[in-house]
Parts: structure tokens; sequence; C-alpha cells
């Protein structure tokens, strides 16, 4: 049986799940609004990040004031300032779904990403579905082999990135600048976004182990000495 | 007199300010080798990060490591997570330096930045600099009414940020889709430099007053209900 202190750890921890929730809500409906050129479904995504910002405060706060409250040791306090650093990593993926609302609000009712790009904006919205859904599993299941497998997860979202910027440098590219510009910044807040997530897995391996990813083996982040 | 512990906490900001002053030195190399495509100093820039990534692993463990040990409370275990969290900043704001030393790498021996768009790249750079002379400044004296003016302060880069836009859109721009790129990526660094020195500020203020500055009145933030 568990005792209130960690009652309310499990409590954070469940907060910091609903928020990769919200967010994967707000980035799945950024995407198709931008891609639709679907001006509420934009203001929507804008107005629903609030809610995110709220539950990010309230994490900090909980987590400042257990911290006050019980003066945690070891993997205790660790995972409290783990906590704070997951919860920002998740308000500002948050605002990533916020900025390409904001360029789909900027362009209505033209779609500011043409024909060509699509399916690439297509694929890199299907990462992040598969990347926040991983960080929401991953903060609940603290499993560190799960967790390692983040940057190679995000290095698909990273060569999509690059390729993004061989379209639009190629000599097909028919749109001018201002559609450049657009893609542009709408493949960055993708790539900041797969970023995030791959911080917060770092997060995760870093609470139960005590020790930087980078610091340990490959055999510890596969979790084989624990055989 | 200060006794051990409090020594090791000024050490701590000590540190921090040691981290704004290679920020500030890498993001004023970093502009000048993109406005000059100086490769040389470009590359610099980018070696010089790890000094910068070193510090911020050594502040992160040495407050770890400081909590752990003292258990400390209110203001002192405020002063501890603001100190990872501004320390973040710090490291993220020398990334942005890095960022821009690789365009300059990518463009070489060409420039980035067409000659219409440079003065206010150099007016973003200025910014910046006296941004991060005032983050330092703050760190070190904790003075609220200063650092609640950085939200201001930063208001001068978000307008040329958008300036930088209006100028990219028009039809006066004869450079076609890649300048246009890199020049809307090297505005969106500056200004996340910007947004990353107003965080840091905040932090100042709640660590401070244990208060974040939107739920703190104007009075307060002017420090004129202290006196």
């Amino acid at each position: 049986m568990r005792d209130a202190y960690h009652e309310e750890l499990d409590a954070l921890t469940a907060r910091l799940v609903e928020m990769t929730r919200l967010v994967r809500s707000a980035m799945a409906r950024a995407t198709t609004a931008l891609l639709d050129a679907d001006l509420a479904l934009a203001e929507g995504v804008i107005d629903a990040d609030k809610e995110i910002n709220a539950l990010h405060h309230e994490v900090e706060e909980n987590a400042l004031e257990l911290m006050a409250r019980q003066q945690p040791v070891a993997v205790d306090l660790r995972t409290l300032i783990m906590t704070i650093r997951m919860s920002a990593d998740l308000e500002r993926m948050g605002d990533h779904a916020v900025h390409l609302a904001k360029i789909t609000r900027l362009r209505h009712p033209t779609s500011a990403i043409p024909a060509e790009v699509r399916s690439m904006i297509v694929e890199m919205a299907q990462i992040a579905e598969r990347l926040i859904t991983k960080v929401g599993s991953v903060i609940a299941s603290r499993d560190v082999p799960t967790a390692a497998e983040f940057e190679t997860d995000d290095d698909a979202m990273d060569r999509l990135h690059r390729r993004l910027f061989e379209v639009l440098l190629s000599p097909n590219w028919k749109h001018g600048v201002e559609p450049a510009i657009d893609v542009t910044l709408a493949g960055r807040f993708f790539e900041r976004y797969g970023d995030h997530a791959v911080r917060v897995a770092r997060d995760v391996i870093f609470l139960v182990t005590g020790e930087r990813p980078d610091q340990l083996t490959e055999d510890q982040l596969a979790g084989r000495d624990q055989e």
C-alpha cells in the first residue's frame, strides 16, 4: 500500500499523462486545420492551449509545494524535479500546435501548405502523434528501454525536416516566397515538437536511473544489464 | 558572514553569470559570422557551445546534489530549482547562436543575409546583446523591478521579427526562396533567444517573490509596494 505522499506523486504523474492527451489532441487538430485551411478548428486549438498552460502551472505548483512540505530525497526528489521539467516540455509542445494554428489563421482562406509538400506534412504529423502517444506511455510506465528508443524515433522527423528543405529549394518549387516561409516554419515546429518529446524521454531515463542518457551504455539503456 | 551552504549557492549564481558571458560572446560572434560569411568564426561558435553545455550540466548536477544533501526549504529551495531552470534557458540561448552559425556554414562563401535586411539583423543582434547583458545583471542582483522590464525590452525584438516578414513578403523582395528561408530562420532564432531571456527574468522574479510575474500587480513588479 502506498502512503499519502506517494499517492500525491502518482497524482502528478497522472496529470502529466493527461497533459500528453491534451497535447496530442491539439497537434492532431492543428495539423488538420493547417492542411484543410479550417479556421474554426485552428481557433479551437489556440483557445484550448489555456487548458494545457493551466495544467502545467498546476503541476509545477503542486510539485514545488510537495518538495517544500515533504523534503524528499534521492529518487523522490528527482521525480519531482523531472516532473516540473517534463511539464514544461509538454507545455512547449502545446505551443507548437498553437504556432501551426496561427499560420492557418494568417493564411485563411488559403491553405498554407502547397500540394507537393502535403504528404510530408502528413507524415510529420503521424510521427508527432506516435511520439506523444509514446511519451504518455513512458511517463506512466517509466520504462527505460522504451524511453531510449526516442532518439531513433525522432530521426525520422529530422529526415523529413531536411527533405522538406530540399523540396522548397528545388528548381521545381513554383509557389514563391510566402508558402516557402510558411512551410519552413511549419516544418520547424514539427521538428521542435519531436525534440521536446526526446527531452521528456531523457528525463524519464534520468528519473529512473539517476544518470543522464549520454552517460549510460547501450546495454544499460536497452535494459540488458538488468536481466 | 555566510555559511558554507550559502557560499555554494553563491557559487552556482556565479556560474549562471559566467554562462551569460559565454552566451553573449557566442551570439555576438555568430551574428558577425552570419553577416560577414565568416566560416572560421562560425565554426568557433559551434565548437565553443560544448563549454556552455558542460557548464549547464555542472550547474544542474551541483544544484541537485545540494538539494539532496541540504534539504533546503522556502527561498533556498526555490533558488535551486530556478537555478536549474535558468541554466536550461541559457543553454538554449547558446543553441540559438549555434543555429545561426550553422546557417553561415551552410551558405558559405555566400552571405545568407541579403543587403536590405542586414540592418534589421544588426538591430536584432543589438537587442540580443542588451538582453543577455541585462540577464547576467539581474541574475546577480535579483532586482525585481529590472527583471520586470524584460517583457517590454523584448517587444522591440518581436516588432523587428514581424517587420522582417514584411520585407520578405514585399513585392520588392528579389532574392527568391533560399535567402527568404535563411532570413526566416535567423529571425526566428533571435526571437526565441529574446523569449528565453524573458523566461530567465521571470524566474528571477519568482525566485525572489515566490509569485509568478502574472500574479503580481504592476506596483509590486515595479517595487513600489516595498517603499
